[in-house]
Formats: C-alpha cells, sequence, structure tokens
C-alpha cells in the first residue's frame, strides 16, 4: 500500500503493535499501517518479534520500543510491502501475567454507590485516598472477536440462590495499561517511572455479571461475576503514540499521600464509544477519570508487589460526569432490568485520542457478541 | 541412599515432586525420598521432565502422572542413585497461572465475623452457599524460605490514612491444590472431574497486612494486604499419595446446589502445624473444613472460567473449632496487636497425612522469616 492511502487513525503518528498469522502461517509481531498489517519480524529479522506475543519484545524495554518504532516507521516510508489485514488472522497480542482492574472514575464510583446504596453516602471512606482496585483472572483476556458466553451461577433471590444463566449480563468501557519491563519483589515503582515499565495501552471490555457479582462478592470482592471474560483490543497502542493525549487530570481533594505522586497527576485524552448492536449509546470521556495511570501503577507496588512482563491493569469503567458519558450498561439504565444484554447483542467500544501528528489517531476496537449458555 | 533409610514422612508412599538444580546445574524436575532427591529428568530421560517448572509435565495429565509415579517407585526400588537435598538449590516448583484463594473453614469465618462484627451475625448470607473465593497475585507466589519484606502502604488512622510498614503482619496457614490439566472456556468443570484435572497438593502461607486489608478492602476485596508474597512448599505432593487421607466433610447445611456436589462432599485429613520462632502455636486440622477441594473447582469454573496448567487455588485459612486450632495469627491472639509479626519472626508450617503405606507423610513445609522495609 501507499502511505499516502492511509486513514482511518492508523497512520504513521499511530504504528500500534499486533500478533497476527498469516493464512498457513505462525504467529508473529505485526505493526498495523491503515487496514495493513507490516510483518515486523520478517522485516527486520529480529527473534523476538517472531514469537506469538509481544511479551518478548515488550520486555527489551524503552530504549528498544523507541528504535523499533523508528524502524517500522523508517520501512513504511521506504515502502516496506504489506499485507492486507483481511489476509491475515489477529490473535490476543500479549500473555497475560497478572490482571488487576481498578475503580478510578469518581463518576462511575459515584453513580454505582448511589443506585446500591440511595441512602448511604455514594463514595466509601478510602475511595478518595486510594485507587481501590483488585485482581481479575488472567486466564480469561480474550482478544476482541471472542464470542462472549453468557455465564451461569448463583443468583440472588428472596428464598435464597437459584443457579442459572445470569440476567444481569453488563459491559464495563474501560482502558488497559501493559507492563513490558517487570521489576524486583521488594522494591516498589515510583509513579515517576512509569514509562520505564509501561509499553501501552490497549481497549478493555470487563464483562460482568451483576447479579452473579451482587450475591457473592462480601467481603472478598467481585470473583465469578467477571471471571468468565476480559476483552482486549488486538492492537496495543505504544505510550509514544499518545504523546500528544497527555491532560491535566480533573483535580484529587484531598491531595493523595506522596507515594502517589500529587505533582504528576496526568490523564489521557482518549475519547470512548460504546456501540451497542451498532448505535453509539455513549462516549465516555477518559480524560475526566480521577486517579492517572502512573498512580495506579504507584499504588499498585507500593506494598512490594513486584511487576512482570505482560501484567495488564485496566482503568476500571470509564464514566463522565454527563448522563450520555457511562461506561457500563447498570449505569445507562440506572438500574433498568432491560438495559441489559440480550443474546445475540453485539457490543463495540472504539477509542480516540489526538495523535502526534496533529490528527487523531483510532486505538484498537474491542468487539463482543453475547452467546446463550451450552447446554 | 537405601530405601530402608527413608524417614520422616518422605517414603515410597510419598514420592512429592519438586524442581532443583545441583551445583552449577539447570532446574530439573526431581522426586523427593527421604533427604534426597532423585533426578528424574536424568533417570529417565524425557523432556518434559528436563524443565524449569513441572508445568510441562503436569499438562500431560492423569495417565502420565501415574506411570511416572510408579516409574520413580521402581527405580528407587532398583536402588537408584539420589543427590543429598543439602547438595542442590530448590526453586518454586510450578509456573503460577491463576492464583484463587478461597474462604472455605466455618470456624476461621465465623471467628473473623465475630472479630470485626462482634454485633453483626458472624457469618454473611452467601457464605453457607457458595465457597467465597477471589484472585490473588499469581506473581508474587514464592517458594519456602523466601525473605517476607514487611510491606508498606495505607494504613487506617482517625485522621485519615498514614502512610508506613504494616503494623500487623499476619500468616494464613492453609493448603493450595495445584491445576495440572486445563480447560475451555464456556465449559465448566464438574466436581466429579476433580482427579483429571488436579495434579497435587502444596503448603501455603498467605501473608497479610491486615491494616492495609481493612482500609482498601471496601467494595472490590483484599488486594495490597495480601499481594506482597504467598509462600508455598517446594514439594508438590500428588493427589495419588492422599488416597488414604480423604475422609467425609463434617457437613454442609442448607444442602448446596446441585453443581456443587452435595454427594460428594470429600475433605482431606491433613495435620498442620503452625510453628513460630520454633514453637508449635497452633494444630489447625484441614478435616475441619466447610467446603471440598471439588467444590472449590466446581465454583471456580460454573460460569465457564477456564482452567490453566499452573492454576493454583488455596482453600483459606483452616481454622478447627477450637481455640488451639486456629490457623492465623489475628484468630490466635483475638484481636491484639502483640500476637502480630515482628521482623526477625520465622514461621514454618508442617502438613502431615496417612500414607498408603499405613504410617504417615509429612506435605512439604512452608519457611519464611520477615524482614523490615529497605530504605
Amino acid at each position: 500500500m501507499r502511505v499516502a492511502q492511509m486513514t482511518d487513525g492508523f497512520g504513521l503518528d499511530h504504528l500500534p503493535y499486533g500478533v497476527f498469522s498469516p493464512v498457513g502461517g505462525t504467529r508473529r509481531v505485526g505493526v498495523r499501517i491503515g487496514d495493513d498489517v507490516l510483518d515486523l519480524a520478517a522485516a527486520t529479522g529480529r527473534p523476538e518479534l517472531a514469537t506469538p506475543s509481544l511479551n518478548a519484545f515488550m520486555a527489551l524495554g524503552p530504549d528498544v520500543w523507541a528504535e523499533t518504532r523508528a524502524e517500522a516507521r523508517r520501512l513504511l516510508e521506504a515502502g516496506a510491502a504489506t499485507v492486507p489485514l483481511r489476509d491475515v488472522e489477529l490473535h490476543l497480542p500479549i500473555e497475560v501475567a497478572d490482571y488487576v482492574d481498578f475503580y478510578a472514575s469518581i463518576h462511575h464510583a459515584t453513580n454505582v454507590g448511589r443506585i446500591f446504596r440511595p441512602d448511604g453516602a455514594a463514595l466509601l471512606p478510602n475511595w478518595r485516598h486510594l485507587p481501590v482496585g483488585y485482581h481479575g483472572r488472567a486466564g480469561t483476556v480474550v482478544p476482541s472477536g471472542t464470542p462472549i458466553v453468557r455465564p451461569r451461577g448463583q443468583r440472588p433471590a428472596a428464598d435464597g440462590p437459584t443457579y442459572g444463566a445470569s440476567r444481569r449480563l453488563d459491559i464495563e468501557a474501560e482502558l488497559g495499561f501493559v507492563v513490558g519491563v517487570g521489576s524486583q519483589l521488594g522494591t516498589p515503582v515510583p509513579y515517576g517511572a512509569f514509562a520505564d515499565h509501561v509499553f501501552g495501552v490497549v481497549g478493555l471490555n470487563d464483562w460482568s455479571a451483576r447479579d452473579i457479582q451482587a450475591w457473592e462478592y462480601v467481603p472478598l470482592g467481585p470473583f465469578l461475576g467477571k471471571s468468565f471474560a476480559t476483552s482486549v483490543s488486538h492492537w496495543v497502542t505504544p505510550v509514544a503514540a499518545l504523546a500528544a493525549a497527555w491532560v491535566e487530570l480533573p483535580g484529587q481533594d484531598p491531595e493523595p499521600l506522596p507515594y502517589l505522586g500529587p505533582d504528576l497527576t496526568r490523564g489521557l485524552d482518549i475519547d470512548v464509544e460504546v456501540v451497542l448492536n451498532g448505535e453509539v449509546v455513549s462516549r465516555p470521556p477518559y480524560r475526566t477519570m480521577y486517579w492517572s495511570p502512573a498512580q495506579m501503577l504507584a499504588h499498585l507496588t507500593v506494598n512490594g508487589a513486584s511487576l512482570r512482563t505482560g501484567d495488564l491493569y485496566g482503568s476500571g469503567t470509564i464514566s463522565g460526569p454527563e448522563p450520555e458519558q457511562r461506561g457500563s450498561l447498570l449505569e445507562i439504565g440506572w438500574g433498568d432490568e432491560s438495559a441489559y444484554l440480550a443474546d445475540g447483542d453485539e457490543v463495540v467500544l472504539r477509542y480516540s485520542a489526538p495523535g502526534t501528528g496533529g490528527g487523531r489517531i483510532a486505538l484498537g476496537e474491542v468487539r463482543g457478541r453475547v452467546q446463550p449458555p451450552g447446554s
């Protein structure tokens, strides 16, 4: 393809990474340009790119990330051959090590508090002091396009729980952060070291069964209400491609403890679209989040927990202050039972951000269709 | 060594698996016999044993597990050469995929409820209907002997949280179950398939910072209060070695839903000793647990979540009905601040069970010493 044809947010200022296989070929690392992919493994001959995940490449660190990004751009500008996306298969781009999900939108946390505790305080006492988070199931992180089988489990009822398929299947529109460089056990990662460890960003849908979750979650948190599937985009947008997207967060009150870096509270100006059966039902703005990506990373490791290549952490549901900016059907329907997903429904999350070239880049979309449970 | 010399619960009826390296050598799979190890990789020449974790071997399934166990026994009976444990280094035996921790002792859950909610119901409404559980951090599962660095984090205080080292560092004496054979996404694993998937059992200490946990855990569960370290034994006792240890559970009321197999509620008659600085401070009996190992597995997957080779799930703190059978310092001290761990304290968990040879086998111990946090 010619560079002049590139459209749709996948130009030379973006160049996200993914894992693909040509027909009959093995998985390898590629870079997306327009509606094509550059076989980076073949074009560079580098062994860490001829692998079925980005992990070996991500582990090499920021200097190699920068060199490789520059090399991919040079190859494309020089007219390197690319393959149309329609001729390849796309895969989960990373081997997920640990998956952590945060709860970093004050609008989402407040909405959920108002729906579930209408007579109590909307936010719990710890919420403004730390980014609340928990571990999810790494083994059920799936790539965009994977069918989502409606989960079964225990649903609350007046006479005790009943067993069956969830009746309140929901989405959570999130951003995911992918760790490239690990850290040592016992040594926290300071908030200023974000760019030394975080390789890139994915779109993320944290599918949630609200009925299962509501019954199971005390006192140890969500488990089966979330662990059946978490979808991520095929494409990982490198942090370098988001250089023009950093913005100040709306503000934090009270000022967080020093380890949470109150002087580096930068968020990302990423727009999200929630598309349900082809119709845009919400436009959550990531710039309205309360806790920053670097603060989540600093908190995750403040107790000495180590990072590994492939760790993934989600922002939690992105909801803005306005009703049309809510990132879950629980909030969009405000508890209305008919708002939840029916079998056959398809949800697509789309993301865009300012690019370094003056226009906008389109992060990888996250797509999933609901299937009824098997027999 | 001669078989006649075998003592201390590591005889021919046990033969647990581990990963070791001789001086200057690479990691490989071995079998413990007495105070020696049989280099199973060298003795059999099988490539899946010449690897730095048990995962490749575990993935081969129950028939291979049985054949390999019989082969190890034959080799030892025929006088195969072994290496003294003092001449080798032991490692984490498995590559942990996902780590889930349950809360399956009714005595522990009741004690915790009484300590934290003295005026409320000791058990929450869901507790007798499902094995409550949550995901922990797989990347910080460490082998016995790894120093435990006292975690820092946010501690609750009247005027808001303070940052510093945990003042309430605790243990949780548990049993861990290691998954050998994975399962398909979307397909639950029935309780009757326990032996098709679970390879073996490890000792497990779920180190816990009670002050960090108490502040952070609403509403999404424990996170940094647990994620700094979880210690497991070097040795994985195969399920086959526990054939004489199965016992009926004490009983479940109300009867669980059918997917939780109310007709197969077998527990394990494993005795635990909690040793603090050389002194036995508690003897929790695993046979007093409420939820069975097979029920925990069935619950973990009822929503269609898949299993992977290397998945690890813990029983939760093992506490019996008597005061001298409690598996955490929170319960042993009943909230007394002086009961928690001081820097330099060493905790050893020891486990024993009836062997198939008429005597007792000793499962791998779990050892850890508390270190002050670094600067």
